[in-house]
Order: C-alpha cells, then structure tokens, then sequence
C-alpha cells in the first residue's frame, strides 16, 4: 500500500484502506461531509472542490453510483499519497476529537434481517424448547421486518429506557412501565447508495452497484414490550425507540479483502438467491461499561449481505439512496460469541458478574455500551469499522 | 356555510367545507402545492404568494403545525369568498382534469396498524378456527407494524403483481413466482405534520397537534407472500411492494362534524390509551372494475387515531413531518362492509361473482381498485375523501 503524508498513528485502523465517510462538524461550523484518515476528518468539499459534499449528509454523494463511488475514491487516494497536496489539504484536517461527529446519512427505509443461525436458533431453544429451535421458512428466505428509520440515530446518542405494556405469562393483564429487560443486539447495518425502479427486482449479482459501505449497528431491544406486542404482525415499540449506528460509513472498497466463503446452505435456497457465496470476515466485540463480553464473528451469518438485498427486492420493491438494511444480531456457535444479553444470560436466568462484582441479566440506567469492528486487509492489517455507542439514560416519568 | 365565488357543481363533494391539500401538475409545469376546490385546484403559491407552497411536497407546510394550518385554512376561506379576490385568482386555479396530481407529501415513516375488530376477528376465524379469534394482547393495545415508506405511491399508479415465495401447507418446500393470491386492504392514514422530541411520548391529548389530516389508503397485499414469511417478524414482502393513497390530504378542520363516539372498550385500555373517545364517520367504498364490493364504515373502529398514535411514541419514539400512520383495513360486522378480499371470499373459498358474470377470490390481472370515501359536514352534507385507485399489471418473468 502506498503511504500517506497525512499523520496516521501506527495500528491505526484508519490508514489509506480503509477512508471511510461521516459527517462531521468542527466548533461552530456548518456540518458538512469528511473522510477520515488516521485522526483525522479531511473536509472533502474543500479538499475536492465538489459542492456535492458541503452538505450535513451523504446521500447526495451517496446517489451517485459505483463508478463515481470508486472514481472518487482513488482521487483521495491520490490526494493524500501524493505530496504536493499537502499544503493545500493540511487546514483542511481537522483532529477528529474536535468535531462532532453526526448522523453520516438520511435513513429512507431502515429493515432489520435475522440473518444468524445462531441467534436465531438460540431465540427458538430459549422460548420454543420443544420444538425445532428454527421455523419452517428460516433457511428458504432471509426473515427480516422493517424497522423506524426516523428513530435512527448516531454513536453517542443517550438511549432513553423505553416505557410500555409488557405482561408476565402468569399475569391476567398487562402493566405499564418502564422496560426491564432492556437490551443490545450487534449488528452490521448495508447503507444503500444508488435507487431502483419500483417493480424491477435487484438481483443478487448487482449488490455492489446499490450498496456502497457498512455500518456498525445497535439494534436496541426492550424485550419484555416486544414478548408482548409481537404477536401476529412482528416487532414495533420493542425495537423502534431508538437504533444506534456508527458514525463511519466504511466503503465496500475497503472490504474486498474480507470477502470469504459462505457458511453452506442447505437447503440449497431457491435461484434467485442462490448466485453468490461471500461472507464478510468481520470481527465485531460487544462491551459493556468498558469491558467485552463478547466477540460475534461475522463470518458465520448464514445469509450474505447480497442474497438480503435480493430477498427484499423480489417483489418489486424499490430502493432509495439511504436505505439501511442491518443484519438482525450477530451471533456465532460459542457463548463467547453471542451479540445480545438475552442470549449471554439466557434470558435472564443466567446473569453475568462484570468486573466490578455487578450482575447484569439486562442493561441497567447508566450502562454504556459499545459496540466496535475490524476487518482484514490485503497485506494483513485491519481496518476499523469505528464504534457504536450509547448510555442508557432513566425512563421518562418511570 | 359561506358561499364562494369559485365555480362549485351542486353536489361536488370538495365546497368550502372540504379544501383539501395536494400537489398538482399544470401541462408542461413543475409540480407545486394547491388546494382543490369543486373541479378546480388553486396554485397555493401564487394565491397565498407563500414560496412554501411552490414545493413539490406538502411537507414544508406541514411541518408548521397547527396554528399555522388553522390560519392557511382560515385565508383560504377569505380568499375563495370575497369576490374582490375573483380576478386575481382565477387564472391560478386550474381544472383538475387537466393536470396531474402527484404524491402529496414525502413519507418519513409508514406505520400501519390492525384497528378494526371485525377485520382482526375476521382473520382470527379463517386461520384459527378452533381458538379464540382475537389474540390476547389485541383489546390491550393497538397491534401495529411498519412499512415500507419508499414504496407509497400515489392513486393512478400501477401496482406490477409481486413475485416472491410461497408455500401450500402441504407442500415439502417453497416454490416461487408470482403471488396469486393478491388483495386490496381498505384503510384511512393519518397524516403526521408537526414532528416530536425523540424520548418523548406524544399523549392522546395532542393528536390534533401533531396530526394534520387524512388520506385514503389501500394497503396492497401478497396473502400466499405474507403466510410464508410472516413469522416471526410480521409481514415484509407480502406488503412492501406498492402501498397506494389518495391525492388529497382532506385537514382534520374539515373533519370536526364526522367526530362521533367511539365504540366502548372492554377491558379499558391503560391509562395512556384511556384519554379520549371518539371515531371518525368516515363511509368508505370498495370498488373492482367500477363495481361496488363493500362499504366499510370506519365509525366501528376499535382503536381511535389519537390512541394509534399515542401507542406509537409511548416508547419515545419520535414524530416527523410527513409520518403516515395508517388505521388497518376498516370493516365492519356485516359481510358487504368488508374491506378486503380474502375476508369477503373467506380466503378463496367463497368466490364472489362480478356483473359481467367473471368471479374473484382475490385480483386478476388487469382489475382495477378504486376505495373511496365520504364524511358528514355540519350542515348535513358531506365531503369527499376523494378515490385511490391502481390497476393491476402482469407480475415482471412471471
């Protein structure tokens, strides 16, 4: 890899392959479109001369397309490999510590998959435990929902315990309250660039063509409110007070080198999912107050990120620049690699004892969690993903 | 009721009484704002001289929240009724056969609830015959989902037949192509201008706040999609392929004599459900090919508009300007006030005939779908909520 003049710390996840996009705001400024690179956020409208990114979003950027994503791309490359740039670019740095980092994009639709075996195997021992752990349709289509894009928010946002109705099996009627079984799930979030036609399906071999980069996902659950509400038309005020993402879009041109064989399928699924066979190889760690409590391997998800997109455009449906579509929670085989505390305490009935002799069954008021990322390099390294935080904060009036 | 000077056929249901919101197409113009009256629709722009209306998109003016609704209406009113005004405006108003009436507003989020308890008893008896036919949580709270916002099309457009996967009970594996079971679902949505604080609820004493009128709905639906994939997650493909609304946004000031009691609840619903208690004298009409099916009266509503959207930020999830929240598909207790198909032919099995002598279990290729609807003004006339309509094209590779 060829090597910047910009300041990159070594192990820095953000050196020349990854580049990915945010959004971010230097003190009383306009926010506006940057690149980062090491530690910092180069401004591009400034550093490209392109009014596309003076905007506080991506999705101008975004719409696009492949070959200006990638064309755009190398001109960074080249702008920050090649040293007479240099003094032009230099004011145009800005440490990322003195920025506020915002929301990278506008989320159109925002769908939610279920895409691990794993968890969802482990969701059907824990409240099926006498029948097959998957249902009869898991393995014939990714199962996904659609999820509230306008309560998408970004790394740092305060999540706010969520009140509502939740009923205990043994009770006669429903209680209102605050949440007590509030929780995370890990996820990876596919940020959709260019739109489609409505009535023309996106086949799976033209994913890199709509989808242009990942996001780190937190798909915050309340799942007392959701055992109850769910039933028949699936999961609402359980989910949709608050999903957090990170504030880096990393491109999908900075993950061609975690591209990896997919776990099997069998049965094999029907054709218009059956073209493509890559995984991402993804290392995603879950912790709580600063310390990991588990390490959900993106590499055994069950369905790939392109036979998603293809599931949920068979119908005809269109995308939109600023779609998300995020994975459902990662989860591997091991109890080390559960990305949700419904799974790490088997739904409360095994807590855990954190560091500081607490015990968690689900999140308590004051709890930060943070979720982070990485991904192989061609020559070895890591890029970082960033991270995906948040603090919960007391209920309203609870 | 005042009189205007603007041309009004005797039983036009859009007199001053009315005044809907829209936006239009004059031949060879760009789209702008205006509001309809009689056969006419007046460019708000030019006869306000308010840019907010030169937008394609009501959203700008819905997002000033009520007062300033109340104040438009108000000028509105002045204007179509001093004559002294009749020059100036009547080269802005143009015959509504003459331009084309465009989608109204720009759909943040799409929620759609499952109000009516007819409808719910309906499907509780066809797929579970031998149990109860609602399920337990359904009198406790307004059971609802999201859709998908970026497929909301306006009236006119035509609905492609969704391919996807689909299941016979009997069958050892899904096979896929186009749905055959495709049906219509007769629903009122509730427009969202002002937008709320994320984490705060809006209560039920703040609907007309935040809620700025209505459209017509028909909710699009894959029956043999949505059987196959809806568990657990609720319905995905079998509805996001097109959802269709009327061109007219009819303000909840045009509303206030339809205002009647709401059916009683039993059990009363937790105190944050419990605040007010009227429905909405909405007649509704179904028609295939120009033949009326049903007439769904939406008084017999179980859950009202302001508990739907009470529920739907209790967990502070937060509004924004041109949310859609949609009521579920209205019917009431008699067979011809049914608001679909597969509970107006049992879900196949009692097939209807037509007048010209074709029958239907669910839509053919080419029928076309037109919902309508009416309510009562003060002086014992009544509006109109204007039509949506789709025809139905050939699915694509089916």
């Amino acid at each position: 890899m060829t090597r910047t003049w910009a300041p990159v710390p070594a192990d820095s996840g953000f050196g020349l392959a990854n580049l990915p996009y945010g959004v971010f705001a230097p003190p009383g400024e306009p926010p506006r479109c940057g690149v980062r690179i090491g530690d910092h956020v180069l401004d591009l409208a400034a550093a490209l001369g392109d009014d596309g990114f003076a905007a506080p979003s991506l999705n101008a950027f975004l719409a696009r397309g492949r070959t200006a994503w990638t064309q755009t791309r190398n001109r960074i490359v080249d702008l920050l490999t090649d040293t007479s740039h240099e003094p032009r670019l230099t004011p145009h740095l800005y440490p990322v510590g003195d920025v506020v980092l915002q929301m990278p994009f506008g989320v159109a639709d925002y769908v939610d998959f279920y895409a691990s075996e794993h968890h969802a195997g482990n969701i059907g021992r824990m409240f099926r435990p006498d029948a097959a752990p998957l249902l009869p349709n898991w393995k014939h289509l990714p199962v996904g929902y659609h999820g509230r894009a306008g309560t998408v928010v970004v790394s740092g946002t305060p999540v706010v315990r969520p009140c509502g109705q939740r009923k205990a099996p043994s009770a006669a009627a429903p209680t209102f309250g605050p949440s007590a079984k509030l929780d995370v799930e890990v996820e990876v979030g596919f940020v959709v660039g260019a739109s489609s036609e409505l009535g023309r399906p996106v086949p799976v071999s033209r994913f890199a063509e709509h989808v242009f980069g990942v996001v780190l996902v937190n798909d915050w659950s309340a799942r007392d409110i959701q055992a109850w509400e769910y039933v028949p038309l699936g999961p609402f005020l359980g989910k949709s007070f608050a999903t957090t993402v990170s504030p880096w879009v990393v491109p999908l041109d900075a993950l061609a080198a975690a591209r990896v064989p997919r776990p099997p399928q069998d049965p094999a699924p029907l054709e218009y999912l059956a073209e493509e066979a890559w995984a991402l190889d993804l290392d995603l760690a879950l912790e709580v107050n600063g310390q990991v409590l588990s390490r959900p391997p993106y590499t055994r998800m069950y369905w790939s990120p392109a036979q998603m997109l293809a599931h949920m455009t068979v119908n005809g449906a269109s995308l939109r620049t600023g779609d998300l579509y995020a994975s459902g929670t990662v989860s591997g085989p091991e109890r080390e690699q559960r990305g949700s505390l419904i799974e790490l305490t088997w739904n409360g009935t095994e807590p855990l004892t954190l560091e500081d002799g607490s015990t968690r069954t689900f999140l308590a008021d004051g709890d930060t969690v943070t979720i982070s990322g990485t991904a192989p390099t061609a020559d070895g390294g890591r890029i970082s993903l960033g991270e995906v935080t948040g603090r919960v904060e007391p209920a309203v009036d609870g």
